[in-house]
């Protein structure tokens, strides 16, 4: 078993879920790397940042969707997979010496530092195509259901959502964002991603469409409550258990949620925002819904 | 009408047919990006690099198929586009100053000179992820050849195929190649796409596994005489025609047909797989085939 830093912030149920799910996650990421006919450099490379101890949070919303839903579905694993390959390819490019240039990830150096610029760009080229593939020939789904995913995948990642965000982000860079702003940035930065993730899991449980738009509110919330942790630990979190230096955004005058409410605001619009999920998701029949702990782990996480 | 430059070298039959597809084909590369919700500098930096003047030699191959076999289809040029948006974006992450660091693409400045690398490379991760989605949503593609066309693509586009085939392509920098070894680095490189091209074009025409097997030799033969002619344009081609500097390969020490086989074996290897690509498409009924005359155009072209 794969045990996990976060001892403190993290109920003993959701722990004993997303250490079943990453162990199996895992070899399924792995042999759709490993597999591949090309040059060993590039798979290690892949293999590398695809390996660095991400916290799955996304497959994990997917297997939660269906948790809760009663359900199970053949190509779980496999959908997780091709989400955590799009997250991770878009941290190899965002790490560039000509995005954000960081050397660290998680305590370990970047793709980049490791295997030089030229074959980060093409092992983050190489991760989004086959995503691709990875649902093409997912289990158990219909033609159609590939497809709706693989639609919803590009609408998400592409440039209507994540990419679309990440340029967004860079204009931000020189200017004063209102809160509106920040929040579309983040809607699409990070935000659309884990809305493809809740999705996914609504496809693959077959949901109806009033609990599959509740579903898309949770999502909603829990991606801005998500994000506004993330700034708030920027500034008092520990830099040995997040792997990031502490204080990066304030230096480079980043447009932060404490940085425009103040870190009371933001601590207050985190409990909205954590509120508004677990309204949406109070359609679900369990008691102790994954769902409900993945938004209690988001706003209590340390790392 | 468009008019090309290359007078000389093009039969009036394809110059025609190549004219219309390119007019019919531009509306729709221009469509998938303009009606994007997104960022209009996104937008501005993909559509300068897809309106950039390229020979559209892809789109044409499926053009070409389809014609040749007496056949037409709706989605004839989305999945023409698609296909031109995966070249386009690896052009684009392959000017970037990691890679080959190229200042001039078609005589114009490239992508990343104009917009930044950071637009660059999001112009090419949002083109790359975007031309799935235009093979998604093509009209009168049953689920199941949308299916097939994705997955293929996936398959020539990525680390199997052309991001392979780069990688390949950067680790030869360093070394001697053999005449082999230089003929896998391109049946990857460049090899891979024209093949989709071809495959493409015969999903679409619904061709025979016994045509279908005689079109991939086709585009095998015709991959590797597109490369050696551009070697051998890099050493004899007019800068004012081709768009960039003359003995640039020469110059950066590459790996070429001209510098492996002398000039005059170069020209040899180039007519025998001209020879060889005309054998594979005699099962054709037509007496003057497009895809002849596309075989006839990438020997003697200028540029």
């Amino acid at each position: 078993m794969i045990r996990l830093r976060e001892e403190i912030a993290m109920n003993e149920k959701l722990k004993d879920f997303m250490e079943s799910r990453i162990s199996e996650l895992s070899p399924v990421l792995e042999v759709a790397v490993k597999t591949l006919d090309t040059e060993s450099r590039l798979k290690e490379s892949m293999l590398y940042s695809l390996t660095a101890g991400g916290k799955r949070i996304r497959p994990l919303l997917i297997s939660g969707v269906l948790h809760d839903l009663g359900k199970v579905h053949p190509a779980e694993l496999h959908v997780g997979a091709a989400l955590e390959m799009i997250h991770t390819y878009s941290l190899i490019h965002d790490d560039l010496p000509a995005m954000d240039d960081d050397d660290l990830r998680r305590g370990k150096p970047t793709n980049h530092k490791v295997y030089g610029e030229a074959t980060a760009i093409l092992a983050g080229d190489a991760m989004l195509t086959e995503s691709f593939s990875v649902i093409g020939k997912a289990p158990s789904l219909t033609d159609a259901e590939k497809l709706e995913l693989i639609l919803l995948l590009t609408r998400t990642a592409g440039a209507e959502g994540m990419v679309g965000g990440q340029v967004l982000d860079m204009d931000a860079e020189q200017k004063k964002l209102s809160e509106n702003e920040l929040e579309n940035v983040h809607r699409l930065k990070t935000g659309a991603l884990l809305t493809f993730a809740v999705e996914a899991g609504a496809i693959l449980a077959k949901a109806k469409a009033t609990d599959r738009e509740q579903l898309r509110r949770y999502a909603r919330h829990i991606g801005i409550a998500f994000q506004i942790q993330d700034d708030i630990l920027d500034v008092v979190g520990d830099e040995k258990v997040t792997g990031k230096k502490t204080g990066a955004d304030a230096e480079q005058g980043k447009n932060t949620y404490p940085a425009i409410l103040t870190m009371e605001g933001a601590r207050q619009k985190l409990l909205h925002h954590h509120t508004e999920a677990v309204k949406a998701i109070s359609f679900l029949k369990d008691p102790d819904p994954i769902l409900r702990l993945i938004a209690d782990y988001i706003i209590h996480r340390v790392s």
